[in-house]
């Protein structure tokens, strides 16, 4: 019924530490966001057909924190419309392809087109729609990869790409949770990138930079996820955090690729870039810069995997720890008759009702426990959710 | 810069009169809206993955104003969300299947496919979807058709239910904007609804009821658009003023239908019926019923039709009045050099930049006005709504 910060609270008043959400970036509630948005609310709210210097401003502020060739915004209101568009902008600008590539696991949204770009059980239900395989999981920030390793990854791209001409198809775009987030949250090393992009690019399809779950220094090392995946895309997409829940999209893309698209289509959203949009993500903006929130996320980040790696040798059942920042990944190993995802669901359920810390599970079967708190997550936040998850794993020994 | 009630300001303080405006359906910034935005983005932002009791509430509310088999709600940003997730629950429901019907000129969206099912030019650019003819523009409440004009209407129907067949497809939905605003404003009588229904349905479509424009009394006689046009639809979808400018999007179907869609795939929209949407949507029901707005509908409309009906003698470039309730058109005709569309770009221009009165156009072309203000429209701005239209008229007329 209530949250500010990095809390939540239900109906009885009890505190929740919430390690689950990310669309609250700046935390719940945050004062200066809701300021932002109760002033503009209260004074227009219409949309992009009159021209307002609120959305102005926000455009201009985003784009100067992204690469040059990535100046030009359309606005919609979900991290799906973006995808969405995104797909509609690739496919206008490769002449019509039809043919999408995304990695193993991912999740990029729910309109009809984007569904199809999302593969379920690993594989995508849309012949049009190939998978990348994953890089390993164990690999870490300043990790190397073999050159058998990079060689095997450049083959699964070549495959993939021959498996899409196989079946008539030339390929209009490849997407890249850059965090990697649904199929595990992993953290390869540039190079890796190197492997798919080149043939992708060379292919003639553009990359799309899904930046909903990464974006906005979520990784503390990095402002955008692609720049810690060593990437330029093509087009970048924006949802869940950009307006700290106020229902907002973007999608980011060179000015000629969208002005032949607007051209054809003229594409127009209705709530899209509305002035509360603008003010909301405007605010959030603000916040991240005056509270230094990515480099937080990197102090606490490293403090909390320090924390969990020492859990290891002490929890058998722990078997990893994976990612960077606040977006961080404990996968689990099987327990007696268990198997790892429902360890994974029974540790989730254990601290959400015994230590009302509250995280969530990611990964191929939900054997990955998901920690991706608010930004303004701190050490003593980091020490109650590490206490949780011991409980939750000492209750799981004496089952 | 600001907005109040039927009245936006620009950046020198001026006041323009809002024909146009339908997402602030009960007045820009309604202080009730207002209020109840402010409150909840000050207490909590989640989503539906955490109950919450207003939109249990707001869902019961809503529910309880439409046919008993719509009694379930899937709540995502925007009418084209909304208008997307009703495509993709037709095809579920029918087994998968790809065909598409809708009206000549008819606008449902801007994801890619609803965009498909968004004619430009009165011909789909997406094979899988064909078009119905549009009744008669000058049929009016009350008129009956004749027994030749409802065969022919359902001898079309017909036809294009053969086109998709030939093509190999089978109907997975036919989608009716109940008020056929961007085909022109048009207001045919029920017996025309039956001619294309029942072909429809027999091909084992559903009827998805796109009340993003016509929704929530804009008619005067009917809170629902479908009821209007005497009919019942499978799936209703709504966007624009559901949340008076809070991005929001609503899908009601019968609870089977969503049921199986949810097994099958899991749905969920991570902005869609937060707890701010919430509050928006219910205090704009409240306002809805407070301030009698239908009713409102009804006399502003009686009164607006009768005096732009008695210019039509005196103004030979107005050809026909549309419409009923607040969602009116006025068809003009060609003046002079001056084809029809342009002289009602000119007209548009003349009222916003003399009269300070914005409006819009309609139509295949672009050559009906469309005149669809704030709902609490009175008969005082109608007034100058009609003064405004003279005086464009005779600026023309001075050309």
């Amino acid at each position: 019924v209530r949250g500010a910060g990095v809390h939540l609270y239900d109906v009885e008043g009890r505190e929740y530490l919430d390690v689950y959400n990310n669309v609250p970036h700046v935390g719940h509630t945050h004062p200066h966001v809701v300021a932002a948005i109760q002033r503009q609310v209260a004074t227009l709210v219409t949309h992009t057909r009159y021209l307002h210097a609120g959305i102005l401003e926000y455009a201009e502020r985003l784009t100067a924190s992204l690469p040059a060739p990535l100046d030009t915004c359309l606005f919609v209101n979900s991290g799906s419309e973006a995808n969405d568009v995104a797909w509609r902008l690739a496919r206008s600008a490769t002449g019509g392809n039809t043919g999408g590539l995304v990695f193993e696991h991912a999740y990029h949204g729910i309109t009809e087109a984007v569904a199809a770009l999302t593969p379920s059980g690993g594989r995508p239900r849309d012949p049009r729609v190939v998978t990348l395989g994953l890089p390993a999981a164990q690999l870490r920030a300043g990790d190397t990869m073999s050159d058998a390793a990079l060689r095997a990854s450049a083959r699964d791209a070549e495959q993939a790409l021959e498996t899409l001409a196989a079946r008539g198809l030339k390929p209009a775009a490849c997407y890249i949770d850059s965090g990697l987030t649904s199929s595990g949250i992993l953290d390869p090393p540039p190079a890796w990138t190197a492997t798919w992009a080149g043939p992708v690019r060379r292919a003639g399809a553009l990359i799309v930079g899904d930046e909903v779950q990464y974006g906005l220094g979520r990784s503390g090392s990095h402002f955008w996820g692609f720049e810690r995946r060593g990437l330029v895309p093509d087009i970048v997409t924006l949802g869940k955090p950009v307006g700290n829940g106020y229902p907002m999209g973007v999608v980011i893309a060179p000015r000629a690729l969208v002005e032949a698209f607007q051209a054809k289509y003229g594409f127009f959203s209705t709530f899209g870039g509305n002035p509360v949009a603008a003010a909301a993500a405007l605010a959030v903006l603000e916040v991240l810069g005056r509270e230094q929130l990515m480099a937080n996320a990197r102090a606490t980040g490293e403090y909390l995997t320090a924390r969990l790696l020492a859990l290891l040798p002490r929890h058998p059942v722990l078997e990893s720890v994976r990612g960077v920042g606040l977006m961080i990944g404990v996968s689990v190993r099987a327990h007696g008759e268990l198997p790892a995802p429902r360890v994974a669901k029974f540790m989730v359920n254990h601290m959400a009702a015994q230590s009302r810390v509250l995280i969530g599970t990611e990964g191929a079967h939900g054997e990955v426990l998901k920690l991706r708190p608010p930004m303004p997550f701190g050490s003593a936040h980091a020490d109650r959710l590490v206490a949780a998850i011991e409980a939750a794993a000492d209750a799981l020994g004496a089952l």
